[in-house]
């Protein structure tokens, strides 16, 4: 039998997602986790890997067992198991021919940064701190270039093995707040999938572009030419999180 | 010179802010670093305790101190000798006469919690997980019955030392946002001051109260009789941030 579980964790003390050597990583976690709720070895597979202190709200896993624990109440037996920065948050079972990797339709990402002049403590775990000044309205626009289908190369870390770099992005939104002392930003991006450092990449090329050190026309041109120089620099880790991934049916109802 | 400083922290690792022995503070840090940055020692006051792992967003301190530095300047200057949790947000030469203490007028605090099934890691943090029914309409209804002057003796950590356990309470908001898994609530109140554990006391009744365990007429009988026994728990420290210490004039503008 094939289950699915909704997933929760910050990524702060984590080397990741993937199982790997000289780093705790969250499948370590949940893998450990999953063979003390049921009693033997299990293998979980993510709908994506995310990296190295990247946070995620609800990710999505599937594994395959045999177990008499009814689907709805795996959630909390496996929680049971679980450090405190990681929570599954619904189990089921899942939905014929379901693999979490190869049935997601849609991924969202939301990078958050914070503006003000000085470190906020409260802020600093999920948001990363931008001293310099930001046009709110450009930030907004400048993400509207990414939307369609591109070719990101520009936007992949290198030295990463994919076929393709062309993906869709479906929608770049961009909000924000002002509090007294600091204005809180997110730019929640949603596509059919993102290369390696692609959101952090494209968060950083908006904020340069902001700024006014990148123009509208040099992120036209990153996507035509796929031109790393024409790009802002990857944003820190903390900044990010995968907040849903679609598959098109409620597979936890 | 005196000197006024409004500074944030999270309060997680830190033993409050009173230096104590056995436990790393938050004025330890903050004496430390103004004794580097200027030279000589230094004695900081702030506007009142903050309990081991309250969190602030804007605190209140002053020094005294004879410095070439430039007010508005300390902050950074001081900031460069913080850990990462601490911040001086703004730094000013305080009015005549000004007394981080004796001088606030009123002082506001949030409380946090989040109602969920299940454990919300990248909510932990800064919010307490409340796993029972909340009504919120009466948890609103709730705080009301607080606002005005009322002796809080029953809303006081006994053993604490006080001349008078009457306080003003001018304020209690209560809001709240429903997210596709959990819903944030904020309890915020404003007073003239509080007593010790006395806005954790008060949230743990409300939420007492919105889950039918007590009654209004506890609460008001709380007030009237000063009865311990009508009260709820006292709510864990991490769901506490002082958010706002009002002195009546800009000091910082």
């Amino acid at each position: 039998m094939r289950y699915a579980l909704l997933i929760s964790y910050d990524g702060t003390n984590y080397g990741g997602w993937q199982i790997q050597k000289n780093s705790i990583t969250v499948q370590q976690k949940l893998t450990e986790a999953l063979t003390l709720t049921l009693g033997k070895p299990v293998t979980v597979t993510a709908s994506g890997r995310t990296d190295s202190g990247v946070h995620a709200s609800a990710q999505v896993c599937h594994f395959d067992a045999d177990t008499a624990i009814p689907p709805e109440r795996l959630a909390d037996a496996v929680n049971f198991h679980l450090p405190e920065d990681i929570s599954v948050l619904k189990s089921a079972v899942a939905p014929e021919g379901f693999d979490a990797v190869a049935s997601a339709k849609k991924k969202t990402y939301l990078y958050r940064v914070y503006l003000a002049r000085r470190r906020q403590p409260l802020r600093d775990r999920y948001a990363v701190h931008i001293k310099y000044p930001v046009d709110l309205e450009r930030l907004a626009s400048s993400g509207k270039l990414f939307e369609g289908e591109h070719d990101f190369k520009a936007y992949c870390a290198s030295g990463s093995q994919v076929k393709t770099t062309v993906r869709t992005v479906y929608s770049v939104e961009t909000n924000w707040v002002e509090t007294p002392f600091y204005t809180d930003v997110g730019i929640r991006v949603t596509g059919n999938g993102f290369l390696y450092n692609m959101v952090r990449t494209l968060a950083g090329t908006m904020l340069y572009c902001s700024a006014g050190r990148l123009t509208e026309e040099d992120i036209i041109r990153s996507l035509k030419d796929r031109d790393r120089n024409a790009v802002g620099k990857t944003m820190p880790a903390n900044g990010l999180t995968l907040e849903r991934v679609d598959y098109g049916i409620d597979i936890f109802n």
